[in-house]
């Protein structure tokens, strides 16, 4: 942690945090610079961190030195992590295509859109039962009974299932479900959640909320590993910007940014992260070459009854074309899709 | 709702959107142009808004005429409301500062800055039990001593109290205790939350999201009006901009903009919404000038031993010096200040 | 142009904006909700956009239904247009690589990178003689010494040269030069300067400014357009966001959205876009697969000793192993690299 | 200058580092962590700060220790500065209000607005006769007629007049006129011009562009300083970010840091930072609250045939309604109206 001094800070200030940072039994390296003091705390850095450092009178700026996350970081294992979601393997080389519509509807709608993508190369299927929606007065989800309809869909087509949970009294439920929990972009920083999901043998997917930086994204990953739980996936489905055009924007940069800083693998959402349908094969493919190791695309088969995202839905003859053009760039960037 | 079709739309794609505007029961208005076709759809707005017009062949854009709130909405009302919590009503001609520090730490510790802050002036007590904390590493709160000591606290001060809650199991016991429950931004799309605290009889404070629009807002607090509580406070606390000379970007643009849109009473959070303490005096200021009800102020007894916000804690005396500055711009607006 | 009236309009006000647009020439189209009234302004957008309607009493929401740019729109062509920069032409089933040091620093070093990079792939030159920086006192080009040093480097290698031009006052200069002028992000919206390289029949190509919104970028080609020059190129060069772990957020989704909405062929420039030198060449992937025509990236063959940029400049080895990986994913998705 | 290298780096890259930095006449000392090495670099910052530091194999971060802008820094004076507008001084204790049209229409608009806001209490003319538009085909302001317009607006009310320059080859002409020049949002960065406008003796209002941070609108006002002119006024004039109900967020925070940061006088135009008629009142007194030494409003006697910014202009009469309104806060905060 270093520490900077307001030009106008005083002798007797300077000493005063000098003596307190020593009496947390950490080391203070003071450097005296014309204007400023600049005093380097040595130690433990997260024994540092809690130290409200800021609040001492004649401090100017306190700038940490190493990163707050622990068992995320790509140094605490020191290889790419993999994910089981059922039979499905996700941060091999082997690039996975999970695939489905926004919410579960009914039963033929859930079975026709599963063997279809099934069919033209997705290995697992999403669904939504439990909906988070802007407004009170929309679709929220089937529950129970989209639950239901999921998993007869898995045994119709072998494909394990991704669904999301809300809340945490629904955890018990969703999980007798689900091969993959996922928390969505509004709940990212909903922390009693990421700990309940932290105490599951479940994978998790979390992703990113729309103004969460990298780092915090990382952050709520390690809530969920902190309780034991190190099968997390992480996923990238658009930031708020200025940008009206397209729904949100998509950060295709956080995909390598990920790769370099976290273990854990990495998935992109391009339906959500442009949420424009005629947009959404090429993100397809761009996220394919920024590195993402899972792509996740919605799908409908009649978008224009679909009762939450029909807009940005493809339709299966659609993603049926998609995927060979996404097998051809993961190819390209020293990937596979079977 | 407005549909404007593509340039290339066909005359039967323009048909089919048209008979199935009819078949909704809905009338479409239809005003050809030199390249493109404006189709008014009219009806009832929220069955308008449910359907996924964006997904039919043709259509270039969907623009929404009306808006999507409806409890919250000032026309609604048509006239400002008031919140009682305890004691306090929030909503009047009379400004109520809320203070205390960000989290309930000890017995001395909330009991020195509960009498400090309401011989000050303060109305109301605010502190955390259970804190959201980006790091799994960081206090996470009190929990039940923390409510407990706050209700200790409002007894030798008569100072009713806010407090958070964070998940829905925690409710019933945080409402045991809490006059106002606060829903903090990280939460403010916690649906399943905004619900249940919906469900209760207690008044409740939503904070604005980082990234959360105004709309976002309104439609959040409306899930919690749609559930029968109409006792809300909105908070503006600052959203996430590229600017990083400040915590977050306090909007008090909102102020007037939610007074407008909204019947229900504004409270800024100067604290949060700027994060440095220097510049949180001010910006109390500014946001009484911009025409907030009510203003929330953080305030530690010893900041540089806090375990939450110490760096943006004002002092007890900082916090006395600052209420007859406020108390001057609320009578220079038209407020008033007891 | 759609009109929506406030609930509390006035039947006067109301006939007010009807007469007003009336005696415009324009038609209105009244159709009357339950709260509202919407009224479609019928002609042409142009001569409506310039009136403001929204300052007219009871007017709630003002709501275009055309786009406000022309000379640029895909339609306006309705085919892609292809920019020739000397030899070389952008626009084509084949991709071109423009690469080059941040700035002209000395006659061995722009000579060396020229070399180093045309014969890994190359085809188009970049470099700076007039540097805009944010700092007075940073290093500002060499002006007209980089400019004759870059034709020497032209002269040497065949490649065509695109370099910046900062202030209309250097424009003749500059213009005496290059093969292609270089608008650069804090100058999109100069207008003067936009409207003098519209004067030029030198090709030109514009970034994107760091907040422009996709219709901005639009609206700036447009002046050059406007002109009667219709040789621009359009580059995403990173936006601003709330992320601090790049120097810009990269926005891909710019892509295929500018490939929708304009005929004019887009060039992404990775290096100041995710501004870390590790993360450029997975970038410069992903923006062939989102459909870039032409790539730009910063080379420099000391980046230690490198006035500007150092820090995100590849090293001509680096550049080198990068081009057969851009090659793949432009076969990938149908282009070609030769 | 403070380095962090990352765990992988090796003795050799570190040997590197310090080794070059004692080769430029520096100073390193070196911390070693358990994962990591620190090095501090002691010496002239500015001469740092030029060096690549970051290009350096082995480094993850580098953090700079000091401020980049020198002139501009409040520590440069130790006091707040005035800048002289004619016969009226800014930066003092009494609150200037500047006021007029967005756009120079004819002698009669000019005429009867000055008359007007003069009598209410402005005492600075603004007008455009050079408009920076977004549109080329949106009306581009009278030119020279506009500044000889502006002129006789100025003998006929003795007050000082401020216009926007735009671009160097206008600068003698507008210079001939004008008491202070404007530099627009969209020019923050066209470091040609504001080098240009430093070599004149008349004050310069900068406005921050949309996506400046506070640095950034600093280091341009360094620009201006660098060159001699030091009679300079920072503007607030709102930022982008992802809010729509309002045109841009006025950053009022922006007011209390700057006036920490530098000795120049700050402005806020709430007109165009919040651009919806109906809250720019409340954003002024706002504005006030928040320190401001000045205030810019945009009036027009019949926004509804307004050339420019009809939808944001307050009427004559509306204006005079609010200078007792910003005089009743400017008394509150200890400010003076006249």
């Amino acid at each position: 942690m270093i520490i900077v001094t307001r030009p106008d800070a005083t002798e007797a200030q300077i000493e005063r945090i000098v003596s307190r940072i020593q009496s947390w039994g950490l080391k203070a390296e003071v450097s005296r610079g014309a204007m400023r003091v600049v005093i380097g705390v040595i130690g433990p850095e997260d024994k540092i961190r809690e130290k409200p450092l800021g609040a001492f009178p004649g401090v100017e700026s306190v700038t940490p030195v190493l990163k707050p996350y622990k068992l995320v970081a790509y140094e605490f294992r020191g290889m790419p992590s993999k994910v089981n979601i059922g039979n499905v393997t996700v941060g091999e080389k082997e690039l996975v295509i999970m695939a489905g519509p926004c919410s579960v509807e009914s039963e033929d709608q859930i079975a026709s859109i599963a063997k279809a993508i099934s069919k033209a190369g997705a290995k697992i299927l999403r669904g939504g039962a439990f909906k988070p929606r802007t407004s009170p007065y929309s679709f929220q989800g089937l529950g129970k009974v989209g639950l239901q309809l999921l998993a007869e869909a898995r045994k119709l087509t072998g494909m394990p299932i991704i669904t999301e949970v809300m809340d945490t009294k629904d955890l018990e439920l969703v999980a007798a479900y689900a091969d993959c929990l996922q928390i969505g972009a509004r709940n990212m920083q909903n922390f009693s959640l990421l700990r309940e999901v932290g105490r599951t043998n479940l994978p998790v997917m979390l992703k990113r909320g729309m103004s969460a930086t990298i780092k915090d994204l990382l952050m709520s990953a390690e809530y969920i590993l902190s309780e034991g739980n190190f099968q997390v996936l992480l996923c990238e489905r658009g930031i708020r910007t200025f940008e009206t055009m397209t729904r949100n924007t998509l950060d295709l940069n956080a995909v390598p940014v990920l790769k370099s800083e976290t273990h854990l693998p990495i998935v992109v959402d391009p339906t959500h992260g442009v949420g424009v349908k005629q947009f959404i094969p090429t993100m397809a493919l761009a996220a394919v070459a920024a590195g993402a190791d899972s792509i996740m695309i919605e799908v409908h088969n009649a978008p224009e009854l679909a009762k939450s995202d029909g807009e940005q839905s493809l339709l299966p003859e659609e993603f049926k074309d998609l995927v060979p053009r996404i097998r051809a760039v993961a190819d390209a960037v020293g990937r596979e899709l079977c």
